[in-house]
């Protein structure tokens, strides 16, 4: 469960630039095609893996844009406005953070 | 370039499990695409990164899987059959392997 | 180039568990330590592996650690009292965060 | 367990270079204590996570390593001597792999 406040969505850092991160999802959903249909195809496994590899950078470089997104704009307000000095927020982005480093 | 063989399709580790394979990646690919639309959604940036997240383990697991079959089939028949003993796909692997590594 | 401020040290937010980190990290220089001498005993390669596995999981904890304490004590330090609303601190912690993710 | 073979060290891949590994190890031990000294002098957290994503860096490099002359010895001679192809030797490889993937 997220530690969301209820305005919600207005506040999202990564609004913006929400076409943007969408349009990169959207080619990162074409390169999962891609390499299910090399497999489909029986092409080589070491020219799939390497297509594995590039979309998993590209997935963390989304993640990555996010969460800077995140910290410098969900963060920040509920640091500034929150009575717990936004600490619901952060921990909630450290446990985030974690994750995206273990995975 | 990868060091296939001419004839080549038929050898793939993989093959034998090729329909799994691809419906996993269909399945990552579902889940980009699930991704996507939350964005475009504006749903809470925390949630879409442990959606990510959970797409980049998917994505290592299949990885690793290809990996495995790949190793105890084209290394093995190329480590039997090859006349420089497989050290041109062994090279090839471990190049494979550090790519996963650093992604 | 760190932008620290000028008073430092006192507000570095792991400084009330210096001692525990300090401790983590000699704990982990053994673990090197360890490595580095079956190598040399011409230990099993798999086991030594297993080792490395265990000391790059057990990095990854400190710097989880040290980084939750740096946005929870620096960053929030900054946000308040930064006139630029702490997005040097901000933009140098995402940096950090890359560097984590990607290593 | 590792599924060594008795007569064992003499064929453990790595043996050619362990001065080298050993060496490289020693001085990732260095950075270790580097590290401990840095939180005990109460250095810049970001600085330290610096210096621990570059020690990160170093051991996935001296694994990538390892793991690569296991492959061409070990695993090499087990697919061409045993009696199982080498299918045990290459199942515990891929389990290193993985754990160095996910770690």
């Amino acid at each position: 469960m997220s530690v969301d406040d209820e305005a919600g969505a207005a506040h999202h850092g990564y609004i913006g630039d929400k076409a943007r991160y969408a349009q990169r999802m959207r080619r990162i959903e074409g390169q999962a095609r891609g390499v299910a249909r090399m497999i489909e195809e029986e092409q080589y496994c070491i020219d799939i893996l390497t297509q594995i590899s590039a979309l998993t950078a590209a997935l963390q470089n989304v993640a990555l844009g996010l969460l800077d997104d995140h910290l410098g704009h969900c963060v920040v307000d509920a640091v500034r406005a929150g009575e717990d000095g936004g600490a619901a927020k952060l921990a909630e982005a450290s446990a985030a953070i974690a994750r995206l480093v273990k995975s």
